[in-house]
């Protein structure tokens, strides 16, 4: 703590990212980037986008990435938000629709941005615990808070609660904001996006970082009433009025656009992930069923920090956490079935 | 205001930036574009960012920039922050170094951001008026304040108050974090940045959108103690922890890096701005001295919206405030020759 800081900095924990190594050739499995690259189609509209246009400023409106987004998912344009990746949309949210002295809850076992978002602006929230088996307790989530934020899927756990949860805990605080963070949906979970029209105060977060591999340029989504989305508008208008460069807005557009492409990877994913987690499990790792891009495991004859380190040094880079109750756990993101082969391999040199 | 919405959003006004017109053929001299685009050298480096590369994540620490950015400026790495342009940097010089109670100043006429932020992020704040010429009132601006931010050479008045002022009202805050916004500085204002090593109060901040032509990619950065860097790094942790994407992150670095170009256009456009002034003045306009890219100028036969109006129905977009004190007068950006030349013909067949 510096003199010259404020408050709000006193005692604070920012957010740790997953590592983003150099200079070292490793098989990157830590920060659940898709494995295969973005849609032909983005190189092309990049492309269009000439240098002599970087000197004038982007649609401050991004127009043309929301209408993709909003013919996508069938939602009006006045229901879609765009950012600077999700984490940036999900900032926005807690400062449109959460304040101090007025509790939010969300998972004990969940995103560990969510706590640091409350920490930092100075919100009070609960952090309800997940069940023994990693799901939610839907009850707990249901009444009496002034705001909710759920993964679904959930991470670090991969596992999707259902639609019928999700509805459940959504109508059952019909004057606070329930934010649902879908940044792993599209690799198996049930998406709430149709229940938008029958509530007001849910709000959708996408994400273009995983299902449409484009991490490296930024951008981020969310959905729900026009009110909740003219919300987000005055926060960022607050902020800064443009948040996403004209690269990004035309690499998003083209990669929303291209179905055939999207359905192709992700079903590459999917297939990939159900294998490997077929081939942990005769290895005797427990496995969480997962709906996402990676897979929480653990093996009971190695801890998990134990079993990261033996992957490092082999070169596999996964994710662990050092924490209560997922201590023994590693998260590790679905890579090629090349990548994938490889880890399997050196698990069974180590085990 | 809606019952989702957070009471911080009670009564706010976001703010406005210049229009940005999407199918008119304007000439368009109302935001402070560069007229010229970027250095060839970000072409190069746009086209070495491969899009197989965008499905990871930037480096988060953007390292590559802040080397070049510090090697630009004679600083240290770790007296440099970078961010999602200076509109963000200097949303997240508020939230790192403001808070609540402890009254913050700016002058009347500058930068409209600036209140946003204030009031945005539930600061108290006093507006010091400007004196009648335009220039700052530095005496008021000395003691007593938990929080100062000027803008120099400030906006929309294209005046620069020397550095002199500026050391005088940072030595004279020595227990406030004073905000030097250099955002035009490059077109012959007088930097803060020599006197960053005497005063750990001092934080300056600069964009790529105006003297690197990149206002379309979204980059701005500032330079301070290491102590007051970290104090940003630390809220951007708090809020999306990669801010700049990799085509972004390539092209500022190489432009940054482009110091001949850099000299060519920005000595191209004072040039032309001082030709025009003068012209200007010989049509009997009143108009500023201008270290700026900009000409702030006013007539004495037509009012500010009223020339405003008449150089948009003739194809040239400008900037008018209508705001107290500066009603009468307009925010010229400096174009190429070619368009002040139409500009001039216009104003004659107007006036």
């Amino acid at each position: 703590m510096n003199k010259y800081w404020s408050r709000r900095l006193d005692g604070i924990v920012p957010y740790v990212p997953g590592e983003q190594p150099k200079n070292e050739k490793l098989i990157k499995l830590n920060t659940n980037e898709n494995p295969y690259p973005p849609s032909p189609k983005v190189r092309e509209a990049v492309e269009k986008v000439r240098p002599l246009q970087y000197r004038l400023y982007p649609d401050p409106e991004s127009s043309g990435l929301i209408s993709a987004i909003s013919e996508d998912h069938g939602v009006k344009p006045e229901q879609v938000f765009v950012g600077n990746g999700s984490d940036e949309v999900l900032a926005f949210a807690f400062l449109a629709f959460f304040d101090p002295g007025r509790e939010i809850v969300f998972g004990d076992i969940t995103y560990s941005f969510y706590p640091v978002y409350a920490e930092f602006f100075g919100l009070d929230y609960r952090e309800i615990p997940l069940k023994e088996d990693f799901t939610f307790d839907v009850d707990a989530f249901c009444g009496g808070n002034h705001g909710v934020v759920i993964a679904n899927p959930n991470a670090p756990t991969s596992i999707d609660m259902g639609l019928g949860n999700v509805e459940k805990i959504v109508s059952a605080n019909p004057d606070a904001v329930v934010i649902v963070d879908e940044a792993y949906v599209d690799f198996g979970g049930e998406s709430a996006v149709g229940l938008l029209d029958k509530y007001p105060n849910l709000l959708v977060v996408r994400t273009f970082s995983k299902s449409r591999s484009l991490a490296g340029l930024r951008v981020g989504y969310a959905m729900g009433s026009p009110e909740l989305i003219a919300g987000l508008n005055a926060v960022k208008n607050c902020i800064n009025s443009y948040t996403l460069d004209r690269v990004a807005l035309a690499a998003a557009e083209a990669a929303m656009r291209d179905t055939v492409y999207f359905d192709e990877t992700t079903a590459a994913i999917i297939s990939t992930r159900d294998r490997v987690i077929r081939e942990m499990r005769d290895l005797g790792f427990t496995v969480m069923d997962s709906s996402a891009n990676f897979i929480f495991a653990r093996h009971p004859d190695i801890s998990g920090s134990g079993l990261y380190g033996e992957l490092r040094k082999r070169g596999i880079l996964v994710r662990h956490f050092s924490k209560p109750r997922i201590d023994d756990w590693l998260r590790i993101t679905v890579g090629t079935d090349l990548e994938m082969d490889t880890l399997i391999e050196i698990i069974k040199e180590i085990i």
